[in-house]
């Protein structure tokens, strides 16, 4: 994901560099060991643990706490303690992830699990959550919108996982709206949690739930980008080999849209599916279809709509959020 | 590890009876693959999902909720969320532990991972993980000691895994001392979050500092017995492969002990872990070396260290609580 030229940009660095020192004293107690593995997910050291200022993720999810804190009133730093568990909780789920996707490569260098083993990573995971946990202890009415996120972004990555296992047609195909409440709780309910808190620790509990439902139609409009940039990004920005949902089955939502329009490219896309991609070729083949049965299309109107909703509970909450409007703005805005 | 008999087991099953009804409640939610998973876990289905009576475990640790709860004047049911809690986190620590320690068994049947899957298993660890953090994050004075609970178990198991690759000898070798922080974290962080969770639902947060303390010291002495089993216990009623502790270089007390009185038998049991524990004849050598050595007596005497120390904590405390205190006594006597 490249966001580096994107509206909220400096915005930010602002933020990362707040977070950072929170982030490092954070994991600071941790066993060398897990310390090492974490500070290499964090892209804060290679795999021998010799220091690098590599690419260790953008931090929007703290970035929306910050500023959810100071839209309200509050100041970025009363908020430091929920970025900085949200961020963590994101670490862990990558970490997670890459084990349950068997993904060897993240963020342009070894997946943690292909760098350390898959027992340690699970544990340095384990470790990452738990001190995100640990974080919010004190604040209840934060840490409800944590747990919950906590929840959601399990389940929605098991009924992802479950999608891989279910047919590309019949009864049993998997539904657009089914998509959208997986996403809506893999993707969305850290969003959510991420805006919540912000108010909360800023200052007003009473926005939370309206911030944490903008969070999760912001997640959907993530997921799909996301979804977009695995087959039409460039594998050079998003640090994932091109086409690899394509190949395992993943149920995205270009593809998706694209088997509902029913036309002749729908139709010859779904054999392509069944008969399975295997190769450039049939990825390449199935990635054209999508575009011709209008799956790329729906899926940026999509996004679009979630994004309006997502932006609309924001205007009406916190209508004076310039940078956080841009930052969530931008999240969607990658595609383009 | 065999309870049924134990002083406290008809305390143990009444526990259990008000648990489970709460405790299937608290994982109806979850994805039905997650479900049909932690039913397996749980000891409450096969692999097939067929509904079983099977061994599920004692719930030493909710029954210590609930039990702290009563003998501080409120009732099990209070306590009801933190047994919940501390169950599903005792569970999540089961099924990642066997993934990490590559353990194919448990409770005399496959281990989670070995009947779905590392990542299936992995996620479902993660969900009960996330459900007992849902259901404390309303009570920050318990979620405290949860929270502390849960890093110091990853930590614990982290030093613990550390171990396996430190010496047996010369100055990089593992001491007591190493041990004990080890035991304390990995076993003890829970029964002190047990404890602890139930003075506080229990309406005496007051106590929970101590309840902290002494769940800890009860994991030290649990953490010992465990490793004495492991050794010279039954397979049958342990269902764990005998010897597997030797076999793979674990860093056990009995073993430290031996190895730390420098006579004889300390001697040649070095010479035999450094050449590598095998097979069932070296195995077997070993054990009996450790016995030689003073190691099974030095691991009693140590593991009544601090069950005593523990137990004059609870005397203290909370003096009324005699179902609690045979609870906690059985937990270490289940070696005589």
């Amino acid at each position: 994901m490249n966001l580096s030229h994107a509206p909220g940009s400096g915005v930010l660095v602002r933020c990362r560099r707040l977070l950072e020192p929170a982030l490092r004293e954070a994991v600071s107690g941790l066993h060398p060991w897990s310390g090492r593995m974490v500070a290499f997910a964090m892209g804060w050291s290679d795999a021998d643990g010799r220091p690098e200022g590599g690419d260790g993720g953008k931090g929007l999810r703290p970035a929306i706490t910050m500023l959810s804190a100071e839209a309200v009133g509050g100041t970025a730093e009363l908020a430091l303690p929920g970025a900085v568990a949200v961020e963590l909780v994101h670490a862990f789920s990558l970490v997670h992830d890459d084990i349950i996707d068997n993904d060897e490569r993240r963020r342009h260098r070894d997946a943690l699990w292909k760098a350390y083993g898959v027992g340690p990573a699970l544990l340095a995971g384990d470790a990452l959550l738990a001190l995100a946990v640990s974080r919010l202890a004190g604040w209840p009415e934060a840490m409800k919108y944590l747990s919950a996120a906590l929840v959601e972004l399990v389940q929605g990555q098991t009924a992802d996982m479950a999608f891989e296992e279910r047919p590309w047609r019949g009864a049993n195909r998997v539904t657009v709206e089914e998509y959208t409440t997986m996403a809506a709780g893999k993707t969305g309910g850290l969003l959510g949690a991420s805006a919540a808190v912000g108010v909360v620790l800023g200052g007003s509990p009473e926005l939370a739930d309206r911030m944490w439902d903008m969070g999760r139609d912001l997640g959907v409009a993530f997921q799909i980008v996301d979804d977009m940039l695995g087959i039409w990004g460039d594998p050079g920005l998003t640090g994932k080999p091109v086409h690899s949902d394509l190949r395992r089955d993943k149920k995205t939502l270009p593809v998706l849209a694209a088997l509902a329009s029913g036309g002749s490219a729908a139709k010859e896309l779904s054999a392509v599916l069944v008969a399975g991609v295997v190769d450039d070729d049939s990825a390449r083949r199935a990635a054209d279809l999508v575009t011709d049965a209008g799956g790329r299309a729906a899926a940026q109107a999509m996004a679009d709509h979630y994004l309006t909703t997502a932006l609309r509970v924001m205007d009406e909450c916190l209508p004076g959020a310039t940078e956080l409007r841009a930052l969530c703005h931008s999240l969607v805005d990658r595609i383009t």
